[in-house]
Parts: structure tokens; C-alpha cells; sequence
């Protein structure tokens, strides 16, 4: 985190409406702490990813979408991990990346706990998270100053912000969510932990 | 397998041209000796299932599929399975696939060797296997006749049986392969293998 860890970091892309970022985020920073390597959590617009690269939402292909609505669950139970649908779903996740991207920006330390608090809010108690005031209410609950929250979405900077990493994610080869990069060795989906926590392990600059 | 075995059996759906299933159909039996359950393999024709749910093959999808062709070695080498990319891929599996459900009736003991050969040529040596000539050879080496096969795969009848077994996997909700059914519940993909041990583990009948 402050320059004397040697190893790469682990890049974390997700967007706030998969599912299955949000199980990965249960387990990303433990993994990390145990073999020493900094997390830094992306979120991005999957929805423009998908639109450039023909890859689809599991939720959008039929009998793909009935098991996920059965596999989220069951998962999320075998982790122990609080889970609810929430309603609606899937959703526009922009407000609460802009906010991450600001927070990061302003106050770094509340950005990850303001990101799994987001989680929390839409798959942990199935609350709607769609909307500028659902992000505001979550971030004052944390001390953040909600009217400067409010503002700072609706700037350009901070819009172009979240344009700028979901185009990075998407030339950096991120198709779905979670994504995961290590010293540029890609990691799809909540399943491959266990893989990087092989690679991580064996160490390839250890 | 021979009816003193109270327990469901673990229904194995898969394509001969799934490198997933490939991968899958390398641990599923010693999973089944494991927790005493059979294991049923159902080759099925994954593009049939596609065209009618609107899914897509990973390798036709951008980014997605330069996923795939570097996900798949890098998982076989950390399970010791021996794997080539084979050229052409995908292929069509219907000779393959009807050779296998004629042996099931003709010579039941030779079809799940005979299933583990085609898979092994095609993912394990990376040769074709789509034309019925490259069929009836990795069945002769089983000393299966070349000739009754080769006849066989062009009866009406044996083609639809594949045909039959395809549409009553979609009607069961497979969408993709590899995919188990144990007692209704589903599993979906060569990385939940942990999922149908631990559901075992646990034995909803046992």
C-alpha cells in the first residue's frame, strides 16, 4: 500500500450490480492480506463492456439466468455471506461508482469500506442502490458529507472518471465481473479464487 | 449402478468439443467411487442447446474466448491433465456422440472408456475427432467393430437418440457443459466440482 511492498498488487474489477463481485469481494482483501499484496478495488460500467464486446449478462440468457438465480443463493449460503435478491435487479451502478471514484480521490481510506457497504446494501439486504440518494444515505452513514457527495457526481471530471477506468478495464482484457489482474495474469469469476490463491502461493516475484 | 445403490445417481452432461467438460470428465468418476454414486455420461450437442437458448460458445465471444484459450491449459497444467489445443476447434461431436450411445446399447461396458479415448484424442493429443473415420479408429483400438459402427452412425434410429438425449438435457435446464444433475440439483461448469463433493459430502438421501 505505501510503496515498500514489492509485489504487484491485486487489481480488482467489479461492477455493483454482479453478484458474484459481491461474493468475491467477501474474500478478496482476506486473501490479499495473507499473501501480502495490496487490493485495489475497480468498479466499473459493465453494461459498456458488454455493449462493445458481444459478451451478455448471465441474467439475460434464459436458462443461463434460472441457474444463476438459484447459484447466487446457494453460494452466498456455503460462504455464509448475508444475501437477499434485491429488487430491482440488474441495475445502473453509475451514482456509486462516481461516488467511489470521488471518495477515492478525497478521503482514499473510506473508498474500499464505502464500496462493500454499497455491496452490502444491494446484495447483502436487497436495498436498491440505483439511485444518487440510496449512495448518499449509505456514505452519510459512514460520516461522509453527503451534499459534497451529491455535487460531485454531477461533475464532469468525476463522470469521466468512471469513463476512463471502464475503458482501461475493457483494453486491459475485463469481460465480466469479477476480474481479477496479478502481475498481468487475468483471473475471471468468484469460482477462480482458489487459482489465485495458487498463484499467489507459488509467487511469481517472490 | 446395478440397482443396489439407493443414492441418485450423478447425471454428466457434456459436449466432445467442451474443453471444459474435458477437464470435468477427468475427476467426475472418482468423485462418484468416492461418495458411492454412479455416474451416467450424457454427450449431448452443446450447439443444438445454444441455437435454441440464445447462449453462446465462450470462444465466440471477444474477449471472452482469449479468456478460454488461455484459461484452459493453464487449468489443465495445474490438475496434470495433458492438454493440447486441438486444430479445428470446435467441431461438430455427432459421430462421436452417436458412436457412444450405439456402444451404450450394444456393449455398455466400452462407452465411458470409449467417451475418456475420444476426449483424450481431442483435448489430451489435440487430433481431430469430428469425421466417423477418426471415430472408428479410437474405437478399433478398444476392439470395438470398426465396420458395425460405422454402419450404425448412419441408422436413423441412432441418430435420434442423440437427438432425443440432447432435447431431454434442455428440457432438464442444461444450458452449457459440463453440467451434473444430482437429485434435481444443478451444477454448472468444470470450477463448482466442489460444490457437487461438499452436496455429496452432506447427502441430501444419504
Amino acid at each position: 500500500m505505501n510503496g515498500t511492498e514489492q509485489k504487484g498488487d491485486i487489481e480488482f474489477y467489479f461492477d455493483f450490480s454482479s453478484p458474484y463481485g459481491y461474493l468475491a469481494a467477501q474474500k478478496i482483501d482476506a486473501i490479499g492480506e495473507r499473501y501480502g499484496r495490496h487490493v485495489n478495488w475497480h468498479p466499473i460500467m459493465l453494461g459498456a463492456i458488454f455493449k462493445q464486446t458481444g459478451n451478455s449478462a448471465n441474467a439475460d440468457i434464459g436458462l443461463k439466468g434460472d441457474y444463476m438465480r438459484m447459484d447466487v443463493p446457494r453460494l452466498a449460503e456455503m460462504m455464509g455471506a448475508p444475501f437477499t435478491w434485491p429488487e430491482p435487479f440488474p441495475i445502473s451502478t453509475l451514482a456509486a461508482a462516481r461516488a467511489y471514484y470521488w471518495l477515492l480521490d478525497h478521503d482514499a481510506d473510506k473508498a474500499v469500506p464505502f464500496a462493500k457497504a454499497v455491496y452490502h446494501h444491494y446484495f447483502g439486504k436487497g436495498v436498491d442502490i440505483s439511485d444518487i440518494q440510496d449512495v448518499v444515505l449509505i456514505a452519510e452513514e459512514m460520516g461522509i458529507d453527503g451534499a459534497a457527495l451529491t455535487d460531485a457526481v454531477t461533475r464532469d471530471d468525476v463522470k469521466q472518471r468512471v469513463k476512463d477506468k471502464t475503458g482501461e478495464a475493457m483494453d486491459l482484457g475485463v469481460f465480466g465481473s469479477p476480474y481479477f489482474l496479478i502481475e498481468g495474469e487475468p483471473f475471471f469469476g468468484s469460482d477462480r479464487m482458489w487459482q489465485i490463491e495458487r498463484f499467489l502461493g507459488k509467487g511469481k516475484t517472490a
